[in-house]
């Protein structure tokens, strides 16, 4: 099987340590993440030979952040060193009713200051046979979006399989375009999306129906139907389904759309949530894991859900989970038992 | 919009980490608390020029403590140094069904042995419009009760509107009083009280109706009316509605009561409980900040309550929160979500 | 009153810090237990003289064994000092509906190499009215399984109350022998035993009625009935009523049989959980507690229980509080209030 | 062989972490001692069977300081607990030049309030052949010194032999008394002091010659000879002979007088010292330890003196070190090689 | 007294806890700090009217620095809110002879991108007597450059007194201009200047005498000579003597020279050194404090050394210390000694 | 340039925190190690293409190793998994003259249960130009002595080069056999040695000369040619010179003897050391660095000599210093220094 590239920034995060506000830490935790190094990480994790392609500066973080892939089993050879900062983000961990907080401070990083030319894109894609992008790289500057159509479109004349994670970022997106100005022409090339439909109408312009609350996959057809009618290249389609109680507590099922059909895990309570982020990554991980088998969909849609709830149980970006840890805690098994 | 000044013990607190027990502990956190000090903090964040006026001994702890004062902006020039001990208490955290567990060391301090006759009131209340003050410091000892009723005369003498949160401790009442004997002089001055039916009849010598239960403001309405009736010079009531699940899981709601009418906040989910103590000390700063500000009651329980919601989820005794964090959630707003 | 004498391996725990994956984990906390060390702990706690009898190899993580044993109170006179190496554990602790991982790490420990001849019975268990053991060590070795035999029989020649907790372990029993081979012919010395309906039937191969689920102490009396009817000698039987949420989330309460007559605790909410490792051993404290003070059952059920559901509010595996403790919770007062 | 029973204050101690500020400290390191208490940890871990007498309030932090006691093995059964307050002390640490600073919080703890009719003292001192009390206790209160002289004659009628510690604090004797009008009545009945020749001059009002630095025990037989001319029942006199270099780097050798002889241990360097506290009641203890087993006088130097610098190299007051350990590095043997 | 106002970017520090690598760092600790804001702390600390006048951004990190700043006394209301990233730099912790490392992160800063329009000068220097500023700004960007000129001029236009540290950073300077282009300009307007030779003609382009090691006060006259003779505007000039032995051992002494003579302290060891970082600040504040309270250069260089010193004893940027601290220690008193 | 094969077992260390006793731990620091391993971390981070082969049980454990030597970059592909268990020791950090204690809990581990016939050796050493392996493991059972033998063997068959490290462990060697049995057999194939003169003797039976201290290379010139007389085949041999003041200070040089000559580098001062574990073996590293390199032999022992020294300045058994790193020290640069 050839291996799965994820293109996108890697991020050093600085967040403080459980409950506390930035106003009482002394101290950080440094993590480094990023949408799709979380993704390649997950699959890395799962047995699958993932690759990140990406730009970082050359000093000792860089060091440290490639030695982190590595040990998780990551391909970084293709992260290329070069000039600019190392984009990085401030988390206040949010507890009970109040959220987490997030400060970017990506400005002039190496990713946002890439040039399309500086990639040999045959070398870095070289072996692969998917390539995983979000929708957070292009929202970073328009070099960054740029470099995201001429690798999506190389990756279409290898025939990869594309995917792409929506990932709407509100901070993001001030370099003067709107996401609806680029997005569209990016997704024109994707096999499997991964958005709820509320954030496809706002960064594809698409007007299709929305719902306050999906309780369960088939809440979303109606929608899906529509983007696939707008968008007929798109394969799959899928998304968390996600009910936030509090910062420690959501109930969390998945979904994944095909060929007109839905398949979907059923939620279950996921308390007390040890980190939220990356549960959407992890989902997205799962999903191609699934695919990338030829497993069928609804063990799919349930491997995806579970890789997500695991995640929330632990700190980090990264899902650290094999497949037989994975699969072990599958259609409602020994769920919380100690195993002595 | 003149200062708010609070009299009262500042204490130091050590307390176990997270959920260990003394018997487990080989280190203590260190805070600087006590009911008034606390109402001063969450005032200055709320953007009230608070004051506090007290009394310490003269020692590097006491230099710690100013510090932390100030960091959070509150004005310490009135907490005068002298002989005596730092009042302090020990704190064993509680979890789940296990309570916290509190050891009072206060005997001897500094505030204690506070003088009447020692302070300049009128330049330390100076440019106040208010006086906060709580029924701990009448506990601690004949002399802080003598100073209580002194510099809530000098307030009434001033025209500043004094508050009080009556604030019960079992504990304390040591030295051959009463609550009965002494509180009642003190709230005859008292223009906005914080307190709960069954404590107010306690250290009032009252009788009003006491119900197990309050799941809404209304079903204060009978009590506080009662309590009117008795202290016609009690403007505005109120409380936080609290039902306690755990050590970690409390519902919490607020009231007030004005001009004979009822005005709540609906009671919300709180776990996990990151820290209980300083929750009622958020609510009386919210309430002041409503009135001094002449918001409308509806806003004012909203924003107390809401205060007093935030405070659970952080560690330590004060309320961090500005006017915008906790609008930002008031009214069920972003509640647990990521702001990214 | 006479001692509790417990004769099993004591352990050294190292386990993960909080809710961390080995794979995240740079130190490991250190604990030490087993099952009847941890009731030996409870009890002395509880005001009774509780003795451990084991062995353990001579070096300084002994000597800081003992010295944690004797720090709450636990006689450690007959723990024999010789050959072999401490018998010890690594725990990953789990999290919300992620279980926890125990990887034994027990081959060659002084325990599992025990000599029967090498221990001076008459003089370890001298002054002893009670002995305690569980199902542990017959599951580590042969030469285990004789010394529990012996250790048995001389009690039993003494007029000692014998206790037993099954306890199965899956990840035990290892040496060639089933636990069928070996329970009956000890548990047929057995007065008190701690176990439920389906472990029962699998380690002493009777087959008594099992149900999915126990939510009462009455849904256990036909089970206890049939084992009586197998065990006559069995005069007291008992288990924990525990329904697993998560990880972190159990709803606990207890059962004693006695005389064809169930006497049960009613289950409480337990979330979260600070460790559940002890839980069933702090119960069997408990029980012994109320059994060897002449207690009746009612209040035994209800302190064991309330013992338990306590234990899991701290961390390590012991419980740690007195009788004074443990009733000022039961009857459901007091529970997750500020005690100041 | 009898017991050593020690009689002086327990404290808590709060001390900064390593070499924080109390400006800088969120929280602080706990520790129980004392000077008495500490000597009776060095013992019992030499071997020695050591008693504490004391007294102490009522609560948790007592529960907890009598567990750390018993878990070294100390007799803590005549631990009185009553009225009062647990004696404190803040302790900032120091770091190469900046010196360590205390914050004495002892005003009426449960033993500053000592009556000297309190105590059963046959009972206490029943079994032991040796009392050994400071310089400390009488500091605290006129109480707590009429209890010393009470409790020394006692041990004197009963045979006891008797050690002092002179321990010099210059923050204490403030009740009214100075040092020299209370101490010459005590140490009459002393056989074993352990002090240097300025402080015997401040607290015994003698006149003995003074030098600025000892750099061995030669140094101090002039100083020693004069003391016996004074207090000829003083049977033994010793020290720590001690250059301070910095708050870490100290340079240590020991020497004791008897019969008009000196016994001397060269001096070594001592750096880093992880904690300073606790080094001369180390010694005081290995004094004890060599005279009660009849060792030769060069033995008890030595075995002292390293005592002494084993106690600077770990956290705490206590020297937890056994006679192997002690002795494995006496005579220059091993020092700061790996044992592997 | 007038204030003492010093002009500088104040930098987030994210640094490896004590000597761990970059590699090895799961956490960072986190400072603020600045080479004029750590002058500025220091001041305060010591009893003088200190104030900064800045620009950061308008974000939470914003908020926890200036309650950082207050919290020591330092008057925050001239540091602007703006546009901009915060400066940051990450710190690797030295430790013997390995090094600390640097890496600056300071692109695009707030402060860098500063337009010396922006500041309504006479508001934030009203009530100064005094500017500090250091060779820091102008190494940062062009803009920076034009204020700290700006600024220097208005300040001299108000009569201040202008000092400033010529703090050669070899990582900045990265805008186009080397230093002899820019620092003679604003070095002109000096009165009190902080460097040593080597820096000096590094600097101004100046070709003053220097020397591999300055061992005392003494061997700096004849460099001081010449750069008094090519700027005579210089009415004091200074410099710590440090000789690093290794990233934990320096000696340090201290040099001033006024009117053609020399003052110097005489150089101690420190070892530890808990925190190199902040060492010359504490002795440019040190130098301040002396010339503004009129005390004699015997005094102040001495006062200025000690304060350099005890900030080395210190985690952080930051002089903590009192000028009864420094004075305390001053002329080889106390040194590393208890003081209880 | 061909890979360097290290065999040897690799341990999991758990290690008290910095200066802390078994008797006062409450967590372990976790770190995987042994000689062989460290040997393949430095020489990755120096750039080298490095492997281990070895033997681990099939648990979480080894998962958590396998991702620690994967982050540095060594190659794991031939690190066996199978039955047995997880070879660990306990280390005491030692403090001043205190020396560091270990326990070693190495029975029955996967890698002394090794069967020679297990490994496929052509596979694994296929592509290596280099077999390192130290006199620890055939020190830890027969079966470990004959797996060395016979890689040894297969190397030489290869024509690898073949390097050892003598390192003797008096606390091994348990199962009935001498070092001088089994040694001299395997030494005769070995064409790079570390060790010194006396274990030489010990281990090989040798008569070598032996002084009591190596101040310089020159000094160890007439012991290494008697080895060499002895074992015409070793090419190169080497020690670290190490002069111990104590746990926290050495005094570190290196030698090279090669052809009749001796290279040395001169001893540095090492204080504080944060680990001591591990500087021989970046010795190692730093030897085969040089050699495979074709370095001249002056560079290769000051490389070594530095790779030793700065591996003391970090913890951990590892040296995480590249080669750019190591030279940047090198002759005497920047020690100390901050780079900034």
């Amino acid at each position: 099987m050839g291996a799965v590239s994820t293109f996108g920034e890697i991020l050093l995060r600085l967040s403080t340590e459980s409950s506390k506000l930035f106003a009482q830490s002394e101290r950080l935790e440094l993590h480094y993440g990023g949408s799709e190094a979380n993704v390649a990480v997950s699959l890395a994790k799962m047995g699958v030979n993932a690759r990140m392609i990406s730009k970082l500066p050359d000093n000792e973080l860089t060091e440290h952040a490639l030695a982190t892939f590595k040990q998780h089993g990551v391909d970084t050879r293709f992260v290329y060193k070069g000039s600019g900062r190392f984009g990085l983000y401030f988390l206040e961990q949010g507890s009970a009713l109040r959220g987490s907080k997030v400060i970017y401070d990506r400005a002039e990083s190496s990713f946002a200051k890439l040039d399309p030319k500086e990639f040999n894109w045959s070398e870095a894609l070289g072996g692969s046979e998917w390539l995983h992008i979000s929708g957070i790289s292009p929202a970073v500057s328009q070099n960054a979006a740029d470099v995201c159509l001429e690798v999506i479109k190389i990756a279409r004349s290898f025939n990869m399989t594309i995917s792409m994670d929506l990932n709407y970022r509100k901070n993001l997106w001030r370099y003067g375009k709107k996401p609806a100005d680029i997005m569209p022409g990016l997704v024109r090339y994707v096999d499997v999306l991964l958005g709820d439909p509320a954030t496809a109408n706002l960064m594809l312009g698409t007007k299709v129906p929305v719902k306050e609350y999906y309780g369960s996959a088939d809440d979303l057809k109606e929608s899906y139907d529509a983007l696939k009618h707008d968008y007929s290249n798109l394969k799959y389609m899928g998304m968390t389904l996600r009910e936030v109680k509090s910062a420690n507590h959501n109930i969390v099922g998945g979904a994944i759309y095909h060929d007109g059909k839905m398949y979907g895990a059923k939620p279950v309570e996921v308390t007390p949530i040890i980190e939220r982020i990356g549960g959407g990554d992890a989902f997205m991980a799962g999903m191609i894991y699934g695919l990338i088998n030829k497993k069928d969909l609804d063990y799919t849609v349930n491997f995806a859900t579970m890789a997500s709830v695991l995640k929330m149980t632990v700190a980090g970006d990264f899902s650290l989970f094999t497949k037989e840890d994975i699969e072990s805690y599958m259609g409602g098994k020994n769920l919380g038992k100690i195993q002595r």
